[in-house]
């Protein structure tokens, strides 16, 4: 089964998200709006249940912390990825090493940028339109992050839920 | 902000059900497939906060079950929603008891009636014809449940987890 782990950040990120998936982004109704911190990665249910116990320590380590996003950015050239920009976190950072070391497959794939996608697969003319004007507005938001999800695909490429692990409060 | 509490079946039988889900159901896209527990109820932060607390002690009073499912049935005439039939069991009637009672509002609507939708404000004869052929169809379907999910509903109608409690293994 294939796996991976995310960030949904709080409601009102995910509707002003959502406002602009619904148009651009051809994985809308896949998954809610969120931060990828591990791509998808194989696993059978003996290696999943080690995994989870793994996640439930890295929860308790972890304290609550405050992202922000200023600005759009984009993956262009390599894909007309259009995303909200995650200013870099420490604590990011650290959930990501964690979760691609020890006994977690290393699938790193990309360097680190931690985002929100809001727009992907774009035609190259539909991409500069809606980059460029996306580009010129002002993002101020602020949220607070409290926990992470584990993700399982679906054969229709959706992602259910497995688990939430909320920070300082994972039993072992 | 709205929550509803479900539980989510096996990969194998969320891939089944939405084989179906796909033509048959317009919320598709907006939920994987489930077991509503607690329909769509309203509450703010620090009411979720004691119902988190109130769902840990039932996840961990509950003991992972199994559920099967034989056949499909359907709403009509109340509406014409086609559903996979859950058999009764006494888990589930425990779980719904308690998420209607002491600290939660009492929302319930209809009679509990365990079930995974798969068709949904489909038209007469749509209806009838999907039924129809859907009936003689022959389910032997074995699954474990082992925990429940409390959901939010973003704006556009999806609903994005909150919280997964296990049973047994939540710390309080």
């Amino acid at each position: 089964m294939k796996y991976g782990i995310a960030i949904f950040p709080s409601k009102k990120v995910q509707d002003e998200a959502n406002s602009y998936r619904k148009r651009y982004d051809p994985h809308y109704a896949l998954i809610p709006p969120h931060i990828t911190i591990k791509e998808a990665f194989e696993a059978d249910d003996d290696m999943i249940d080690e995994l989870v116990t793994e996640l439930k320590y890295i929860a308790n380590e972890t304290e609550p912390f405050t992202i922000q996003i200023n600005k759009v950015s984009s993956f262009v050239p390599v894909t007309n990825t259009i995303y909200l920009k995650v200013e870099p976190h420490d604590t990011l950072n650290e959930l990501y090493e964690k979760m691609h070391s020890g006994k977690f497959p290393d699938n790193k794939q990309y360097n680190f940028v931690p985002h929100i996608t809001i727009g992907q697969k774009l035609l190259d003319d539909e991409y500069s339109d809606v980059f460029g004007s996306l580009k010129m507005k002002d993002f101020q938001i602020e949220d607070t992050i409290d926990r992470f999800q584990l993700l399982y695909q679906l054969d229709n490429g959706s992602w259910t839920v497995h688990d939430s692990f909320v920070f300082g409060k994972e039993s072992l």
